[in-house]
């Protein structure tokens, strides 16, 4: 059964909905508001909410919709769940209180009324869906506190609604879009691999980036992260390492150690980049959103990962080579005959080597000269502008916007917080060219690019 | 000697001193301006510059100075030198063009000349200093491309003058201030260890951070450190690890990765921090500069390195928890008793474990109540506060603030970008307390507060 009625519904039941914003189905109710189809808010109490006609209970719903969302204790939704039977196609279970705390014969009272009722269900103890691009949001979270992300080619799919909520929040900020944003939580029925492989097949997902916590069915999941990764970039944040990982390499017999490693061991076979830590998540996802993959079509082991690195601070360029070393890039020798040909084109005092110090006393255009004539001896590129010299104008990005054009490799660059920075950032983000803040996170980045 | 009439000159000459700014002489002139004493800019074609007399050569200064600063280009820096002699005691050499360009003669010259004249040199290729507490500012970077960060207690002393103004940009934007900046280039004179000994008697510094790409006297380099870090917590990032360290191990036998580890272990015992990366060294700095070190008298290995984490999101506290351990961290269980304490106290869907997750359902005055209970409990706090939902509010910061007062620890605080996070964060830093965008950042943070 496709998850059309859960990601594109036509129309949406809300068990639960709330007069207030105090209440978190007051919330949904408010950020159902925007949606286009029909909303039958369900509260017993109220003849009436928010401008919308409310219904006593389920069974009173007036037609049969595609999907309901239920915000009431865990002690009633499996009732609530036999009531919705024949009425809808999938239900959000957006309430907390089951597995998580315990309380797990709740839970299977869930999973045998879901079966019952012949619906799919998303949850419990999840945030549900963010889809801009069918103005659909059923999250709990008020957009005054949490602004939401342009329409845009990232799926953030998330088995914590908190994490779930810090991506989407760092997304916006850096002005990343986002195709679909789904938190799954307890996964009683619909899993990650189950989204895995809707988002394969999904038009408006350029990019799939996944916080998991615990699996349910490894095979299944390794079987659609393969199916996925083949046609788009997967990133995974796996939590929880250094708990059931480590602390429990120790307290037990290695298994559950061994068992993440064998996991971690698969997905890179796949090409799955696993990333260490949440801002490697954040960094690494908006160079994928801005350039995808260094190949249009994955060929495995034909993505090189020579790296050229361009600098005008030198200190900046030696930790930008420390950084792609340690992240295995190789910060490969410059040709001789170049060398010898940009030391004619430059002055005595800039240094020719890889990284390439082009100095304080950089002009814009130099950058591109350097681009230019070593294009098509590195498989990457990272590029240093310390825009605290006059040298470093408003005009760079639209001039290597328009040499990229030709190069078409990844190409990321290191602007330091300062002065015209945030200027040029902007310039260079809208031209798809990532900038970040450190030369380490955008070595970071460009592994990225080179390794998916 | 001294290092006064460098960090707090009464009077500066400027050998090279331009007439606009789009000279790097005309930067540093205009940069001079706002300083206190006598400025004597020196330039033979001009008799006056910025408002200010000028001078056609360094033997016209019409009074001996405490610092003189050439830039001016690098085969007439000696010869100035030698006109300096007995008109000055200290030169910062702004000029590059010098060694690190493979110029090593005339390199010698100035080494000769220096001595000869009987002056200490910084440089030469260097950024030379910034003294808020002096108004003092030898830098070639405009103020409009380079804010510089306000009066406070971190000195930021970097071989590199690209990393120091990329980390005096950052410094600037997160508020934290500096006691004085050092851009020490070539070290023909004056090195970091000199810098070090001035910097552990000088009473505007708490804290001490320092750039380093390699080292002219290792045994000095120690000698310093040690005295230094016994006085103020001094954090080291040293770079070329990967060049020198990883690809030197392999191309030579491996004697120069061997001696990094030397290097390494011997920081380690001081209590010397060395750390990772940029980024890693501005968090923690800004955990350092508010906090200061654990304990008021340094107590080799009695600071403890038990952890509680408090989250109202159970993802992100998994997250911190992970980065915790990687970090050598004890994510300690908590005491019986205080858990059934906190069990009557709070709702039954809280969870009371460390991490504590005090759910989306929480309010401010939770964390209160948490940090109050478990204050004896252990070493250091790390506190996530998501305010994406409505029980956090504007009031926690001066709650946290009233609490803090009591516990006398270590608290750092990660709040995810949204909503009302910028004006919370703002706030937290007000009280002294750092705030992260990202829980590993937050972890990394209390490593330093707790490891230094």
């Amino acid at each position: 059964m496709s998850l059309d009625s859960l990601f594109k519904p036509k129309s949406i039941a809300l068990i639960g909905a709330a007069h207030t914003e105090e209440k978190l189905g007051g919330v949904i109710l408010k950020n159902l508001l925007k949606f286009k189809g029909a909303v039958y808010p369900v509260n017993p109490k109220y003849s009436e909410l928010m401008g919308l006609k409310a219904y006593p209970s389920a069974l009173d719903i007036p037609e049969p919709v595609d999907l309901a969302i239920i915000m009431r204790p865990a002690s009633e939704v499996s009732g609530i769940l036999r009531e919705l039977a024949g009425k809808t196609k999938s239900v959000i279970i957006a309430s907390s209180g089951f597995a998580e705390i315990g309380e797990n014969e709740l839970q299977d009272e869930v999973i045998k009324a879901g079966k019952e009722a012949g619906v799919r269900i998303l949850g419990p103890n999840c945030m549900g869906i963010y889809n801009p691009h069918h103005k659909l949001d059923t999250f709990f979270l008020p957009y005054e506190r949490l602004k939401r992300p342009k329409k845009g080619n990232v799926a953030v799919v998330s088995q914590s609604g908190a994490i779930l909520s810090c991506l989407l929040g760092e997304l916006e900020i850096s002005n990343t879009g986002v195709s679909k944003a789904i938190g799954y939580g307890n996964a009683v029925d619909i899993n990650e691999a189950d989204i895995y492989e809707y988002l394969a097949k999904d038009k408006t997902t350029g990019v799939v980036i996944s916080y998991i916590e615990s699996l349910s069915d490894g095979k299944k999941f390794i079987e659609k992260a393969k199916i996925l990764s083949e046609k788009k970039p997967l990133l995974i944040l796996k939590a929880g390492k250094g708990l059931s990982g480590q602390a429990a390499a120790f307290s037990h017999t290695g298994r559950l150690a061994g068992r993440y490693e064998v996991f971690h061991s698969i997905l890179r076979q796949f090409g799955v980049r696993e990333v260490e830590d949440f801002d490697v998540l954040i960094d690494a996802t908006k160079a994928l959103a801005f350039q995808g993959r260094a190949t249009s079509e994955k060929k495995k082991g034909k993505i090189g990962n020579r790296v050229l690195i361009i600098t005008n601070g030198g200190g900046s360029g030696v930790l930008a080579a420390d950084e792609c070393m340690r992240q295995g890039l190789d910060v490969a020798k410059l040709p001789d005959d170049k060398t010898d040909k940009l030391k004619e084109i430059f002055p005595h005092f800039y240094g020719i080597n890889n990284p390439i110090d082009l100095t304080a006393q950089v002009r814009d255009e130099d950058y591109v000269i350097t681009l230019n004539e070593l294009k098509d001896d590195y498989d990457g590129f990272l590029v240093i502008a310390l825009s605290n010299v006059y040298g470093i104008t408003e005009r760079l990005p639209e001039m290597i916007k328009a040499c990229r054009a030709d190069i078409n490799k990844p190409i990321v660059f290191h602007i330091a917080q300062s002065g015209i920075a945030k200027k040029l950032t902007a310039l260079f983000e809208k031209a798809k060219i990532p900038v970040y803040p450190s030369p380490e996170k955008a070595a970071r980045a460009l592994k990225a690019l080179l390794s998916i």
